[in-house]
């Protein structure tokens, strides 16, 4: 992409409004635009990234064999009314009137859709297990909404529902996804702590929030310290059920399994969150399927929840300096920022111009800064928007034909020939779509 | 993917409700289950489809140089206050309150938000021209919803707005997305009739409806025949621009530009709609850019939609029989429909398996319905969810080494060898992926 082409308003002032360190990033980084509060626009490459999460999660999803579904943002209110939530729900769902005065909602989570879908077309014990999900916009009337995409009214989540015979088989399958989500969160370059979380009496242990390490998260956790030494492969549930981790709420240091020396304190955001809830809605939605010998059962179920939009945020929150964002490569709206320092020059035009085109055919995705401006402004910039590897033509490439690479998030340079970066750029490209493979083979995951 | 863990629920009998063959077959085939009156979820094989048309729709955006956004569902009213049609719009706009009792509403179209954003961004001429566009749900209150995804009340579509500096370079962008739009729909397997229509006192002769071709479609158009033999790189504004065309509440028999016997009668279905409005909003939203000597320059908008979620059933309509869908093969969930004729007989299961795992090697895109059904009953669910290419395994595989390849369209059948029969689908599907871009090759299409 050339920028002189594209649509890029990063803004130069820090954005009043905006309170912490990723809603003031992706302002100033022209990711989003707020079309009303906790109500976002999104811009060319606050989608990229977007999409490039919601890539991800739908990869390992469907690895494991979920399959993808897509339900509607409005939902009747009569199928919450059946299962009971439609009143108790309050004010943070947005109760809506259509032109025939029936009660709609903009759904806040897809319980009571999903429940209904699978009523309509499970008959018997044969159909199950079976694991849905979708990547769907949803709505939240947050009384105060803020932190920009970390707490907004409309956000993108990927949730999904699962159904099994017995509790046996629930909690099989919570256990894949549990380490799916690991994967998910590894490949975007975070590591994630599943803490235990309430679940009410049904769910017993199996209810996890799935927390990040970031300074400014907004809750505090304590953790067994050897999470920090866990190669992914160890990352199982059976392991990690066995390492204590806590949010502050459920935290008792006079009552804590493990010495308080081996305890690490860090500030966590949450992005996942997964729980098993029984027959709760499929029994009061009669869900029912016919058993073995005709005996009817009744699904037990699970959901499991990813914030995609906030974790655009989440990201930013974990990975930024002073200077701007630092995208992991699986995540960045581009792999290459290409920087001509001297657009007007000749020889450095048709230069840059002949990288960004070899960058193209061999399908490493390069934003090229080829406005006239100062390289001062072009360095900061790039910076600012968090491409992970910068590419610099100027004088010495004319010189020597060597261009100067630059990692954004080691900071390191070097010189050297525009063969051998292109060669660098596109060999971390294709590390960083074979990446989530790797990962998933090391652990032996089964391809569907 | 093996249909014995896939979420297919194809039915037998045909749906009451349903008035038109896509919405039927839709049913039948397992894409869409109804949430409430004209809302739908979508269902793994109908997500796919969808997910294919938006894929095509974007790539070509992208192509001439459009950029991606993705802009909220909800609004708020004061934008649409702004300008001047919150209260024209009627009941087909859901009005919301939020919990804080602000006006709000389901963008049943953008043109007020990209606007708004627009203004915040755009200072100085040298940033237009500019076209944005995003694919993202819409809702109309239709009164009365029918015909399942074709007039649904929450739609996906994809809407584009042009930003340019006078008429001249607004008309330019606009015959730029017209024939994109050629391309887009001729990809799909379509032939969208480009027919004039109204559009008030500002935009002249810059306003088109595409029509596809349809026995049922819901409006009859009339066109000069020589549109049927057309080569796409005939398909120039230009030259359209001189070929008749109307729809029935435009054509005038008694008063038309070319004689009766070279009009062509069809049923047409509209896919996309294209407008030029001038300053309509941008005056209204006070959008301005300052000119190359500072003077003030009220930007030309266009905006540009295609209905993504209606060409699902479009498609349908165009392309069926009485046994099922016909997917062309740029849009099809799956690229081959893998029959095992035997399961349970230990040596079919045994090849079709292997040409299963050979066909996801080399990312040919398979359902294996490896149920243990009658073959008679996976025959004709092949035929009903529309896969372009039938692969079956039966004795004559055992006996000779061949399988049975069936063309969906065609009904050509033929028995080939294995190894004839992986390449064969293979080098389809490699013609499908580069066949946009050859098609745009052909036209000399400028790639951004």
């Amino acid at each position: 992409m050339r920028l002189s082409n594209y649509f890029l308003p990063t803004l130069k002032e820090i954005p009043a409004e905006a309170q912490i360190t990723s809603h003031r990033l992706m302002l100033r980084a022209g990711m989003i635009n707020q079309t009303t509060a906790g109500i976002y626009s999104w811009l060319p490459i606050g989608l990229k990234v977007l999409q490039n999460i919601e890539r991800i999660v739908a990869e390992e999803q469907d690895r494991i064999g979920c399959h993808r579904v897509l339900m509607p943002t409005l939902q009747p209110a009569s199928l919450w009314q059946e299962s009971g939530r439609y009143e108790d729900y309050g004010k943070e769902m947005l109760r809506i009137k259509d032109r025939h005065d029936r009660d709609m909602l903009y759904g806040p989570t897809n319980e009571e859709v999903i429940t209904d879908i699978m009523r309509q077309y499970l008959k018997s014990y044969r159909q199950l297990p079976q694991t849905l999900y979708q990547i769907g916009w949803k709505f939240r009337d947050e009384i105060r909404p803020r932190f920009g995409v970390m707490r907004g009214r409309e956000f993108l989540m990927k949730d999904g529902y699962s159904f099994d015979l017995d509790y046996e088989g629930a909690k099989e399958t919570y256990k894949k996804i549990f380490e799916s989500y690991l994967v998910i969160f590894r490949r975007m370059g975070l590591t994630a702590i599943p803490v235990r979380a309430d679940s009410g009496a049904i769910g017993g242990d199996l209810s996890h929030e799935f927390q990040i390490v970031a300074p400014t998260g907004e809750s505090t956790i304590y953790y067994d310290e050897s999470y920090d030494s866990l190669p992914l492969q160890d990352m199982t549930f059976e392991k990690l059920q066995n390492l204590y981790a806590a949010a502050d709420e459920k935290h008792d240091p006079n009552n804590c399994p493990i010495p308080a020396n081996r305890i690490k304190t860090a500030r966590g955001i949450e992005i996942g969150h997964i729980f098993y809830f029984g027959t709760k809605y499929s029994k009061a939605m009669k869900l029912e399927v016919a058993g073995p010998n005709g005996e009817p059962i009744i699904p037990e179920m699970g959901s499991y929840g990813i914030g995609v939009s906030r974790l655009v945020g989440a990201i930013i929150e974990a990975s930024h300096d002073e200077n701007g964002i630092i995208w992991p490569e699986s995540v960045a709206p581009f792999q290459v920022g290409l920087i001509n320092a001297k657009t007007g020059d000749e020889k450095l035009d048709s230069i840059a111009g002949d990288i960004y085109q070899k960058l193209n055919n061999q399908k490493t995705e390069a934003l090229y800064d080829d406005r006239a401006e100062r390289p001062g402004v072009k360095f900061s910039n790039m910076d600012l928007i968090g491409i992970p590897w910068q590419v610099i033509v100027g004088n010495k490439t004319v010189e020597y034909g060597t261009v100067e690479v630059k990692n954004r998030q080691t900071g390191e340079r070097s010189d050297i020939s525009i063969e051998e970066c292109l060669n660098k750029v596109a060999k971390q490209y294709t590390q960083r779509i074979s990446e989530g493979l790797q990962e998933n083979e090391n652990r032996g995951a089964e391809c569907i």
